[in-house]
């Protein structure tokens, strides 16, 4: 895919206007175009600068497949490396997957459990057919100031501005919503379907809780009592935790709600906003967002 | 509430039939009736004499709230204690919950770190102003042959003929059923409005993995591989872990597909169970079961 012919034909788009809906950062789209060559390593370390107090001694950013010193055709990002995503980056002729979350289905990313799992085998083979070199950005885009996720999200639902770096994970409207209103918000800038909902739609909110992806559940719980958020927007929860003590909460009075977004698309804006805030550091290289997307149908 | 003119009516109506839905088991629905007494302990001690191996040296399964040697005034099953279950239960003038899950938000029941948390301090004045002693029956009741969860549901699913004591969590179904008739059938029998399905709804199902509650993941995806299941009935599943094993594998090709029915009432019908099993070992004793229902909104 990665022909001469194609990248004449994006340069040229590129020279004339950038693609639509996304914003002119660095060389952004001249793809491919430079003649500086990157690698896996190097690519990691441009990234790394950026956050304080990198390297951290035990992270589950980790090269999981590939090597460090693989020159890299072009770089996907995505939410979950899933098996489409993988032949879509062979498909493109990338060969680097920066992924937020696990291929291996477990956050510490282990495979030794997995040496007789269908699945594992089929994409482990699929990985290296196509040398494709997979890295975990998940803490490090986490603990950058602003958290890339938390930022990713913010900038689709056109809340950036109300973003508080003293209060990271507490937004606050300056004019309430309710329940609903935040719902069809988040399903139409997030591309969700159904969300689930522990509270009331006609609720009136100002002061929002961020929790996407996953959360403890105990630190969830304390930011409840300390932060008395009016909503909780949440990826992922346990039920017999988070939402228990939500729903306690409600039926003695308390007006804390939660509303679970599903993981992957609450996480997936944080990944598209990757691609173009790695841009300008690998000047030149073809970086795609390929959404893993919402696995459920809700019936 | 519990007055004996109460008791008479009810025992009144017992006489005639037994209450619509729920078979004559033992002496119900003849509450109160007897001049037995019974304590929390010697409940409990009843129940452990129906399961192998018991007492455990290691189980949640604990008093977590009042005393042994308590008198039993009436008994609630639920699934999860939350507070309306509570306010109702001392509403019943009962005294002992028997509840699946925690009261307070983490499966070993720790209290330590929620000493200044609004709601499990309001919860605590609730259990100690009605005096109601709270026992988990988790451990035993899974535990039990068959597992007292997964009758429950079979029988509310009209499926206990297909239970096979070899492959417990292995039903195969004499005649296949798309995913969408089985979705049809737990909701109305579960009382569920919505599940989550990571699958074709039209897919052919004979062989159902009963994966109900919550369940770990591992070992929830040793047997995807062990059973090959057409699909897995789960409570509740981490999405970073067995959902994206479900998703990789429909991705390749292989066709275990997964719906998701909400931790709550994917037990529920095996707490109504229970009341009915246990009445015939506490007779005229009035046992009540309350459902705690689905916290969720779908939207």
């Amino acid at each position: 895919m990665n022909t001469p012919t194609h990248l004449s034909r994006r340069a040229f788009i590129g020279s004339v206007a950038p693609l639509a809906g996304l914003p002119l950062l660095g060389s952004w789209p001249y793809p491919s175009f430079a003649t500086e060559k990157f690698t896996v390593g190097a690519i990691i370390e441009s990234i790394m600068k950026e956050v304080d107090g990198a390297p951290f001694p035990r992270t589950v950013d980790q090269l999981r497949t590939g090597k460090l010193d693989q020159e890299v055709t072009g770089i996907v990002t995505t939410m979950f490396p899933t098996m489409d995503v993988i032949q879509k980056t062979a498909d493109l002729g990338a060969n680097f997957i920066i992924a937020h979350e696990t291929p291996f289905y477990n956050n510490n990313d282990e495979t030794d459990w997995l040496q007789n799992d269908t699945a594992y085998l089929h994409k482990m083979e699929l990985i290296q057919k196509h040398k494709i070199a997979i890295w975990r950005f998940h803490d490090y885009w986490h603990r950058h100031k602003p958290d890339g996720i938390i930022m990713g999200n913010l900038i689709k639902l056109g809340w950036e501005k109300h973003y508080d770096p003293n209060t990271p994970r507490l937004l606050t409207l300056p004019k309430s919503m309710p329940i609903r209103a935040i719902a069809d918000l988040a399903k139409n800038k997030l591309g969700i379907s159904t969300v689930r909902i522990v509270g009331n739609l006609k609720q009136e909110c100002t002061r929002i809780y961020l929790a996407f992806g996953y959360m403890d559940s105990r630190m969830q719980i304390a930011a409840i009592d300390q932060y008395k958020p009016d909503l909780i927007l949440s990826g992922e929860t346990r039920e017999w935790e988070t939402i228990e003590r939500v729903r306690d909460g409600q039926q003695m009075g308390l007006n804390t709600s939660i509303m679970v977004l599903s993981h992957a698309v609450s996480e997936e804006a944080g990944m598209e906003y990757a691609a173009q805030w790695l841009q300008p550091k690998v000047p030149g290289m073809k970086i795609t967002h390929i959404p893993s997307t919402n696995p459920f149908t809700f019936y």
